[in-house]
C-alpha cells in the first residue's frame, strides 16, 4: 500500500501510524486504484482492510414519495455510515498491533470504534464532548468503551490526538477509514445506475471524500460516466466550509442545536472537500433547525427513522428540488440512525 | 389466494379481512408453495403482498467469537425482524382500501406497523401495554401512530381486536404477516447452505412458524434436503408453550423484567408451533434474566447491539452448546435493534 498527499504530492510506502503528509501536513489518502481495490467479494475495499466485519454496507435504497431516493446507510451494524470506515481503520490498527484504539467523535464515529474494537477482541478509548447526546454516551459504555468526556468537539479532538496511550485512530485523518467509505459509490452505482446528485450532511469530509474516491475509481474502470455532483450540507453556527467554499444556499437564523454529527468548527479535510467540489461543480449548503426540522418530521412519518443530521440532507435536497436548483436523480445519503435519539426521549 | 387451516384443513379463497378459521377458530395459513411464491425478485413473498417497502430484509449474518451464526435482523428498518411481516400485512390491508391500520404490540411490532402505515400514507393506531420501553412508545408517536396504553399486554390485544374502527391486521393471527417472514429462511439458505439448528425467542410464533413454512417450501422446490431443527426461547413467568410442549431447558429464578418482546402470557398460534416443534423434534428452553444478561453484555462487547429478548435466544444457543445438547451449524435469529433500549438510559 503506497499513501498520496492530495495537495503537494509527496508519495511514501505505507508505515504503521502515519497519517499526515510529513511535507505539508495535509492528511493522506491511500493510493488506490481500480485495479488494487476492485475485489472478487465484489467490493472496493483492499482486502487487507477488511480484517473484522460486524456485517456493514449493502444497505438498502428507497425511493421517498417526493422522488427522492434514500441511501439508508443508518441500516449499517452500529446505526451509522461510519460502520464502513471503522471497519477499514480498525483493520489496519489491527495489522499493526494495536491493543487500544483511540477516537474522538461526536457519538456515532465513537459508537462504531466501539464496535468493531469489541468485535476484534481489543479496547477502546472514546474523547466526546459532555453535551454528546445521552444516549450516544450510553450505547459507548454499553459496547464497553472508556468514555472521557471534553468541554467541547474541537476540545475532544485536541485531547485525543495527545493521548499517549494506545493507538490513535481517529476518523477525521485517518487515511484507512476513507478507504472504506468508498463502496458506497460502489452501492449507489449498482442499485441506482448513474445518478446526478448526492446529497449528504459533512463534518469532517470522510463521507464526501470517500464517495469522490470510490466513483473516481469508477470511473476510471469505465463502469460508469461522471461522478455525480455531490451537495454538501453544514448547519448553521458551524459552517466550517465557507472558509473555502462559497454556500449556494444560507438559510442561518439561529444556531442549530440538534444536528450533532455537524456541530463541529473545523475539520482536518476541509481544504480538499473545497477542492472537490470545486473540481465537480459540486454545491455546498447552511441550513438550520428550523428548515431542517420539519423535514425530519417528514421522513419519519414516512417510516424513515433517520437522525436529524441526516435530515439536514433530505431537508437541502427538497429545498433544492423545489426551486429548481437540482434535478434528475437525487440520492440522499441517510447517515445516522434516529433510534439512538428518539429511544433517548426526543420528540419529533 | 387460497387460505387453509393447519388444524382441521379447511380451506377458503381469500376474503378480505378474514384472519380465522370460520370452523375451529385457529388463525389461518396462506396456502402458499414455491411455485406461487419463489419470485423473479428472489424473493419468497407472493408479488401482490408487496405494494410498500422500507427496504426490509437481506440483513447481514456474521460469525459470533463462540462460532455461532448470528442473524443481525434488528437491521431491519424499522429495527426488528417485524418489518418482515408488517410489509405483507400492511400491503393486504392496503389491497382492501384500508385507511387506518389497529394493532397490538408490545413494541417492535407497532413500531413496525406505524413505520409501514407512514409510507403507505395511511394511519396506524397501536395498543400496548403502559409499561413498554419509553423509547419504543416515543419511536411509535415519532412515526405519526395514536397510542393507546392498556394495563396490561394481553389486555391490549383484547382492546385493538375489539376496536370498531379500522382495520384489525395484528401479527399474532395475520395470515400475511407470516408470509414477509419466509425469506428469512432463503436468505439464511443463501448466506449459509444447511443449517442444523435456528434459535429464536418465542412469543406469538409468527418468527418460527414463518421461517417453517419458508423452509418447508424451499424443501418442497427442492432447495435445500431439510428444515434446521428449530429452537425456541421464552422468558420465566411467560411460558405460555408449556401448555403445549415440554421444555428441554428450564433456569427459571424470578419473573423476567428485560425481554419486552416476549413477555406474553398466551398467543393463538401456539398450538401449531408446538406440532411444528414436535414434527421437526425441535427443542424449547425457559430461561430468567439473571442467565441471559451476561451473553447480552457479550454480544455488546462483541460490537452486536442486540435488545435483551434476542439476547435470550444468544444465551440458550450458548448454553446448549457448552452442555453439547446442541451442535454443527448454529444460528441465532437476533430480532431486535438494543439501540431502541439502551439510547433509552438502559446499561449493560
Amino acid at each position: 500500500m503506497r499513501l498520496v498527499c492530495w495537495r503537494c504530492g509527496f508519495q511514501t510506502e505505507y508505515r504503521p501510524g502515519l497519517y499526515v503528509c510529513e511535507h505539508c501536513g495535509e492528511p493522506l489518502l491511500v493510493d488506490s486504484d481500480f485495479r488494487t481495490s476492485l475485489r472478487e467479494d465484489g467490493t472496493l475495499i483492499p482486502r487487507e482492510l477488511r480484517l473484522v466485519t460486524l456485517g456493514e454496507g449493502r444497505t438498502p435504497v428507497i425511493k421517498s414519495r417526493e422522488g427522492i431516493y434514500l441511501k439508508l446507510d443508518y441500516l449499517n451494524p452500529s446505526g451509522s455510515f461510519k460502520d464502513r470506515g471503522a471497519v477499514t481503520a480498525v483493520s489496519e490498527a489491527l495489522s499493526r498491533g494495536c491493543k487500544l484504539v483511540i477516537e474522538d467523535s461526536s457519538g456515532n464515529a465513537g459508537i462504531s470504534y466501539s464496535a468493531y474494537a469489541g468485535r476484534a477482541g481489543i479496547k477502546a478509548r472514546i474523547y466526546v464532548p459532555y453535551d454528546a447526546p445521552a444516549g450516544k454516551k450510553n450505547m459507548l459504555k454499553a459496547l464497553g468503551a472508556e468514555v472521557v468526556e471534553a468541554p467541547t468537539r474541537d476540545e475532544a479532538a485536541r485531547l485525543a490526538v495527545s493521548d499517549p496511550e494506545g493507538c490513535y485512530v481517529g476518523h477525521r485523518i485517518n487515511p484507512y477509514f476513507l478507504e472504506g467509505m468508498k463502496d458506497l459509490a460502489l452501492e449507489l452505482v449498482r442499485g441506482l445506475g448513474e445518478v446526478d446528485y448526492v446529497v449528504s450532511p459533512l463534518a469532517s469530509g470522510t463521507l464526501l471524500i470517500g464517495l469522490w474516491k470510490g466513483y473516481m475509481e469508477l470511473v476510471e474502470a469505465g463502469v460508469v460516466k461522471r461522478v455525480p455532483k455531490l451537495v454538501a450540507v453544514q448547519a448553521c453556527g458551524y459552517e466550517s466550509l465557507t472558509k473555502y467554499y462559497k454556500p449556494c444556499v444560507s438559510v442561518c437564523r439561529s444556531r442549530a442545536q440538534l444536528p450533532d454529527g455537524i456541530r463541529l468548527t473545523d475539520a482536518p479535510r476541509l481544504q480538499h472537500v473545497a477542492k472537490i467540489l470545486k473540481e465537480l461543480e459540486g454545491l455546498y449548503a447552511v441550513i438550520d433547525d428550523e428548515l431542517a426540522v420539519p423535514y425530519l418530521r417528514e421522513l419519519w412519518r414516512e417510516g424513515v427513522v433517520a437522525e436529524p443530521t441526516s435530515a439536514y440532507g433530505y431537508a437541502v435536497a427538497r429545498e433544492l428540488m423545489k426551486e429548481k436548483s437540482i434535478s434528475g436523480k437525487v440520492v440522499v445519503i441517510l447517515t445516522g440512525n434516529g433510534i439512538k435519539h428518539v429511544s433517548g426521549g426526543m420528540t419529533i
